[in-house]
């Protein structure tokens, strides 16, 4: 049917909404390893838009090492001050020069970090708060003529490499993403006193899931220690609305418990990022490309922000394989949980990945004969359609943490 | 029997060995990432003891962010020459102010650093191939009052965290592990011309396994390509005698396999590793806590190298886990294969985690019930010995990556 | 007639309109070095004025040593682009902790860079052409308890030092100085294409004057060739005037004398300024206290720019005596050419200079001791007036460079 | 007789000697402005010799922007420690590949600068107490074909600059000179405890001398206060004694004045230079090419160090104008003071200056008229040598600060 290395497997375990203990973890937006993240992914999609407007196809770069020092600052109730710094260093190699012409590379990161850090935390004063500095080698030059204006060719896989990915998402980690996107999102909106530095982690044991949300406060919008356990308060109500919209389990919130409001310590910032204060930061330290960390299911170490969203396999096979589970999970009915790994082999093509393993938890009743073919198909479409993921990656389209 | 909260479960999955894929990978000590891994490690143990001896305690601190930006170099048979350095950056907190003294933070550091990279990769000229810069932030400077001259008490957990660990190996990751220390061990000791920059990905499809070897080889030991070529061949015969000794499947070896002889791509270095031309590198994002990267395992993002031994939960579960695995498949007869999870919950002693979750598989006819009060006993005892192996990770007795 | 050791003695040398060869040069406000001095001082003045608003006293620092690296740029008619961007380091010494507060010195500094660059050179994309970073040490703590809301003493010199003003400036130097002042002002509002980076040196022999005018083009504002020559005409039709409006004596102009039309080598930049392609800067490096480098006249190693105002001496007494200089001038008739210098002792009070030295070059028939008691007199008021010199520096209405 | 444009006049002014007040200051080796001198010139040389090795004639190259943060240190008596490390940051521009080869222009800077540091500040660690970054912006690649294996021709100005130089020394200027080069040199072999950072200001009014001496000492060799006070003594007593060699006017010797024993602050050092604690220091802003500050005389604000010794007219000229002035007043009887200026015009052979202007004092009964030949005969073969001079400071045989 194909000829692709596809296989089918039954996964040996239990859909992980079945085991008995989960841990799943999500470092918000502004959270030190994210800003990092972000910063690399943004870096990445501008130097291949750029390469692409400019001479045609993606040239060799990779971005995927920004470094954040944290600062330090002064929070005070109805606004503080940051009094040292946070220190950026954008790091990587990129291709400067190409038949006669010279690509800005830094000047374009440095651009990228700025725009992405003013969309994001915009309480960071861009030269004030955070000093930006870029050390991007110059990249070998080699011409990747395999993504570009008129692409008919796939590009061989630069390693040995492999992916992992998974659908659906557990009821906890649901709830755990749903949680840090909404208070990032509708929820920061009306309430400026929450920062972006929202980290969150889900522990269920059996029918019971805590949830425990680690909050930045933003101190310009914190008058008082009673606004700031009002703040605490609203996120508790919030995150446990969400939860509920996502499981029947028994869910308790958690916010901020470490403070200690005798001792005067409590999650207060200036900025909404600890990032400000002892937080240092890199990329691929948080978030796996699917949003989340999920001990219970297999990762990748790979750093997927930053990378080059033509010729990396980790990057792509990362991105590729959750995006096969998705859609397997979406399109063929008796699935209830999915692993996708796909593992290249440095110079073959990277749409016939050296193996594409695929273990498959079914519904009751549901064998995996059942369902195999139907797979099978969605894991050959995919692979064949691999160069509009990369695509999709350069305009922004896919997150990668 | 014990008032620690150990679950002993069966683990659903068949032992790894027994699985029908399995990757493996290991970065070598002269890896970029490893580079990173190794100087925060020992900057770590330098800072821990330099507090022991000069106040008693271990103060705060956290040094596991280190970026290595890589250099520039024109490798040549015989012998080439860094043409752009390395710049490597340490980044952390610590504490350098404390009861009237003034702890030197910063060239403590540096001084780890350089005395690491000279026993390590003594090809790497100090102050020339590569520039060690450091930001250590002044720490909170709380006094962490728990493990010192005269500790009777146990730290409680900064975090809310987990840690993991296996045991045993199987064939497969013994033979990445071993491979790559015996070449950086008694091998390169009798062949120069070995960087320590080897990077092994083993991958077993059913009783066939495929050893992939990326060996950064030293110009100046290498006159010429019959020299290189000599040397690829006496790393792979090498690593298939290792790999015979722990497997009795059918092993292939593949050396320096993107090397392209016809187009004058070979893998030659300066200094033996490719941070001097273009791979940077940073902590925790190459080998986990047991020296490896397995796929087929639950892994933690957690990076281990660099933080605080004292109380940074994650760091201490990953090692312990590890730990107690070891322990078990040491001492206790009929389990096959075993996973350890450890959580914490913030503000609990360390050595009572939330859960300690102890996933077993049993040789055939062994059951559960047979090994649960051994294995939980074992779980006691390492925990309540926590301490000991706080002390042995300062005295750089534990690896951490 | 005062107590301070004022002493006036005749001047040998001739005034220096009549000497025979005359060197006189100006670096313009967008010369690497002059953006140096420009951000130094403005630093400076942030950081005096903050500790006044905020303690009511200025604090110890010194941030006398901005390091400026040139970039990279590729300038084409019509416009081109920065392609590595300059990279601008401040480095100092201040107090960040004083009486249970913290002043967040370094975002001061980054925040006063960061407005004067957007003030000055407004070409220069901040971060992104250009990436400021700081290294501010702790000031020693020491309290400067003598300037303040309520000074009733005067500081004691910090150092055995001198500083050297001179009036009036002779012809040339006023021909060099005004020319650089009317084409960054008046003229580039009407003439965009003119960067800031203007360097003028005039040279008279005898009666003639050659003025050699280097001038960045925007290319932005240039589309091709002829409009450079345009350009570079129209610079040297608006000096030529400039000049005959302070002198009778032959002034021959020359802008651009580097230029090889033929070669395609011009003087054309992306941002105005040479900083952005190959040419470093840092304080102290340029123009002295009086806007001039004047060979023919004595001058002052100290940098002015950046350094405390309060209390350090070399500052003070450099901008002192140029003042003093220009009072004698602008009050006693008589005086053609006049040279102050104030050398401080080490403890002494700065309006109590170890000796207050001015040599003075009297009009035809005019003998020192006609105008002695005036010019002591003068001297005496303006040293007993120092600390409103101090006041003005803050307030930046004194330039220093 | 000459070719070449020069002008011999007699000097308005007396014999410094003669004047009534002098100042006169020199930076010794470990000042923070020394050090950067030092690195700046000791990198230039080594780039230079490299080219000339490697490529048979000096490439465009130019470093003369070094740039010292200083560090922060705890000096006690009988040995402390440096807290924070020194941070030297190498600026500047050089030709990096040329010709199909790569110069690793670099980690050449590099070397030079670490074997200069141990062999000047052995007392600073290298890369423990001092951090040494650099940054080398990429040269233009044009060629200097002017100064090689075989050079025939002369090069071109690359500037409108001009250079100066006078002789002989006054006393006051000797005194301060040797006192320096003793102490550093003598002095220091039998006395461990002075560091190299010796600052020395020499002021003379009439016939009396005060030399004021800033000496570091060095905390290891200095077990207490008593040994501290007699290594000042021993300072004073050893200068006293030099100075006597060179004059018979009345000297006084001031040590440490800044000292206050009751206060407990006294001069103190871990490594002997004020740079490890707050003293900041960069290229070009102490001594001048004549190893003295001299606001008596005509002084060019150039930066000598670091700069390229074959067409940089700044360097040469001032280093030529006193090799001149030297040469005359060896060679000629009669010149009691002797001021040299060369002024370079761009695009003119540096051995034909725009012009050579020679102001000389002559002894009683001589008159201007019976020297000029013989000084005009030296100012024309040192011209004519002036590629000697070149490979002389590439040999590292003149000072140039």
């Amino acid at each position: 049917m194909t000829d692709r290395n596809v296989r089918i497997e039954p996964f040996e375990r239990r859909a992980v909404d079945d085991q008995e203990i989960e841990i799943v973890e999500r470092k918000g937006i502004g959270h030190p390893d994210s800003i990092c993240d972000g910063i690399a992914e943004h870096v990445s999609q501008a130097l291949a838009q750029t390469y692409l407007d400019r001479v045609g196809t993606v040239l060799h770069f990779n971005t995927d090492e920004t470094q954040l020092v944290a600062g330090e600052a002064a929070p005070a109730f109805g606004g503080g001050e940051v009094v040292d710094p946070i220190y950026l260093l954008i790091v990587g190699r990129a291709t400067k020069h190409y038949d006669g012409q010279t690509i800005p590379t830094e000047t374009i990161a440095l651009r990228a970090a700025r725009e992405y850090l003013a969309e994001t935390i915009p309480e960071l004063t861009f030269g004030e708060d955070v000093i930006v500095d870029v050390k991007l080698g110059e990249g070998s030059g080699d011409l990747q003529s395999v993504f570009g204006d008129d692409d008919v060719s796939v590009p061989m896989a630069n390693d040995t490499s492999y992916g992992v990915g998974h659908a659906p998402l557990s009821e906890t980690e649901e709830i755990v993403r749903e949680a840090e996107r909404r208070l990032n999102g509708p929820y920061s909106a009306d309430h400026p006193e929450l920062g972006t530095d929202v980290k969150i982690m889900g522990k269920r044991e059996g029918d019971e899931i805590d949830v425990t949300v680690a909050a930045a406060m933003i101190d310009e919008y914190v008058p008082d220690l009673d606004a700031y356990r009002d703040a605490v308060e609203d996120v508790r109500a919030f995150v446990s609305d969400v939860a509920a919209e996502h499981t029947d389990r028994t869910v308790r919130v958690h916010v901020n418990t470490a403070d200690d409001y005798d001792a005067g310590s409590i999650y207060l910032t200036v900025t909404g990022t600890s990032a400000e204060q002892g937080d240092d930061g890199s990329v691929g330290r948080g978030n796996r490309a699917n949003g989340l960390i999920t001990p219970n299911r297999s990762m990748s170490m790979e750093a997927t922000s930053g990378k080059n969203p033509v010729n990396h396999i980790g990057k792509i096979y990362n991105l590729l394989s959750t995006q096969i589970a998705q859609a397997v999970v979406a399109e063929v009915d008796g699935v209830t949980d999915l692993r996708v790994r796909l593992l290249s082999q440095i110079g073959r093509p990277i749409d016939h990945p050296h193996v594409a393993d695929v273990h498959v938890v079914t519904a009751d009743g549901v064998a995996i004969a059942d369902v195999a073919d139907a797979v099978e198909a969605i894991v050959d479409r995919e692979l064949g359609d691999v160069s509009e993921l990369t695509r999709r990656v350069i305009d922004g389209e896919l997150t990668t943490f």
